[in-house]
């Protein structure tokens, strides 16, 4: 009788999922954007990342020391590569995509622009929702987070990374927009490198940051769409401009 | 001694003050744009407003209850009509603007598109930046508000609100945008009649939101320019155009 329950409450999630997917091609294919549902992840972001945990241990003379990253950009011979903080995994910047498709699941989606439906705003923090977006032959990693900087007052942090170091994410510019219930909120910034780690460009505040009742606000039956562009970097227009 | 000392320091003020507007000039000239330099007052957020006060008072029997606002808006015969939380005016909407001149000394600018410069942003929450705008025909009232909405956070809301009713209000749109250090901020949305508060909105995080370490992101040498344009409402772009 319990299989059977469990049977049908999978078949539920199921279709509620394709209804989801199906609502949002009909709401964005005007546009002809794709559209890509992405569901949330737990952010185990108490778990010891692989450098701290190598760190620690080099103070107790177990393990050789876990290299400063900046120091080896030129290399690309890099350890501590998986932007998710949870993760001890250690590679080639070459292989962090392949990585992060076989071991975290992400997909991975292509076109210059996108729409990036985050299913369960709902949940609690911390969660991540999370897709890898190739486009004018890069990898990026786009990351939503929902995390308690305060207490009780959960926020949720949007950024783009480039699967690549620094210099070469200084050549691109990414756009995230948020459009519904007569407002829009753009937030455009030139990429930063997952060699500076997702958790601590979301810690520092530099990205999309919005509030709860702002996410809301923009959120569609607990879904919220975030449109995304990618595009080459021009010289960014100085404070004149605005 | 004191005195001279005292005298001495005022005209530092002024020479300060001129020096960053003269700064900002050059900066903002190339767009041929009005650039507005706002300096900070103290937002008395703790201090009841006439609304409450009266409410208060009705309690205790002594005066006629405060209106709410909705049932009278088309009499235009609207109590608390003075959106800064610590006012306890009240009078016709037609004579909020000169209030805010007389009572207030806030200042008005013509032109559809200006750059509001607010200094001292380091300056301790609770604090207000606060600019008239006329434009269209019609006066708005741009709001930038530091406030500790978790105690030792501090946050920046900005918004505009129309010196209006809610029904005309309906046919604007206004824009903020912030742009800076390679990254650019833009929040547009239907501006709210001062009839719903200032304070109403801001609580409800309605508006463009900002943490600290992005504040500063955006800043230059403790000054915040945000740009401000203002249109007549189109309907607006369904979600399907993100």
């Amino acid at each position: 009788m319990l299989f059977f329950t469990q049977c049908f409450g999978a078949v539920l999630d199921l279709i509620h999922l394709r209804f989801q997917h199906y609502k949002a091609k009909r709401v964005f294919s005007a546009a002809g954007q794709l559209v890509c549902v992405v569901n949330p992840t737990h952010s185990l972001k108490y778990a010891p990342t692989r450098c701290a945990a190598a760190q620690a241990s080099t103070e107790q003379g177990i393990l050789p020391p876990c290299h400063h990253h900046e120091a080896v950009h030129d290399a690309q011979l890099v350890p501590c590569t998986c932007p998710l903080f949870s993760c001890p995994w250690e590679g080639h910047l070459e292989v962090v995509v392949s990585h992060l498709r076989q071991n975290h699941r992400i997909n991975i989606l292509q076109g210059a622009e996108i729409v990036f439906l985050a299913t369960d705003m709902h949940l609690p923090a911390p969660m991540d929702w999370i897709i890898m977006h190739s486009c004018l032959g890069h990898q990026f990693l786009l990351v939503l987070r929902k995390q308690e900087k305060y207490e009780g007052h959960p926020q949720f942090f949007a950024t783009m990374m480039l699967i690549g170091t620094p210099t070469q994410a200084n050549n691109f510019t990414y756009r995230l927009e948020l459009n519904r219930n007569q407002r829009r909120l753009k937030w455009e910034a030139t990429p930063r490198s997952i060699l500076e780690r997702v958790d601590s460009v979301i810690s520092d505040g530099d990205c999309l940051v919005l509030n709860t009742s702002l996410a809301q606000l923009f959120s569609d039956n607990g879904s919220l769409a975030i449109g995304i562009a990618i595009t080459t970097s021009k010289v960014h227009s100085s404070e004149a401009e605005i």
